[in-house]
């Protein structure tokens, strides 16, 4: 398997699928394509999430910060569970792959 | 943080760094330049492991197996606890960088 060739075309909507399930731990792959958060949305999540960005470009902002943070191949991020955060925006001419790895 | 860039020299050794640590759960970032796994070595552990290679290329190889995989950018795989597997050989022309999710 391989996370970055094919892509599912996610123009129409984001794309996830799960790559790893065990005990306390989801691994998955959310490809996305000019998607964004819905205005005034914020994730609220149980569970811890780090996201890898794997390939194209996307701003993420936590709701405690004033600034959104802008990702690019290779960032990395720890998602605190509860931490508010919202996709603020994503490429809308190329794929952006996130590997997102839930836990807790 | 930025896992790709700027990466560790890793010509005189292997280098791994740990990314996430939570209970049950080990995020790390190997670097290799070359590396091989020891004649002879196998790795089983007593984790699972899911890698996914980021950057280089490499040759794993289950004992199972009779043939050693090729890696490339993207390609990712899931070692199950104590199937034994080592790692035959790593682009020494560039680095290789890994990504490793350790559970249980």
């Amino acid at each position: 398997m391989n996370v970055l060739c094919p892509l599912p075309d996610a123009r129409a909507a984001e794309h996830v699928d799960e790559l790893l399930t065990r005990p306390g731990l989801r691994i998955t792959r959310i490809v996305s394509f000019g998607q964004a958060s819905p205005p005034g949305f914020w994730y609220d999540q149980d569970e811890g999430e780090w996201i890898l960005l794997l390939a194209g470009a996307a701003r993420l902002r936590f709701a405690d910060e004033a600034e959104a943070r802008v990702l690019r191949p290779g960032d990395c991020l720890d998602i605190a569970p509860h931490r508010r955060h919202r996709v603020e925006w994503t490429d809308a001419a190329a794929p952006t792959v996130w590997l997102a790895v839930f836990c807790g």
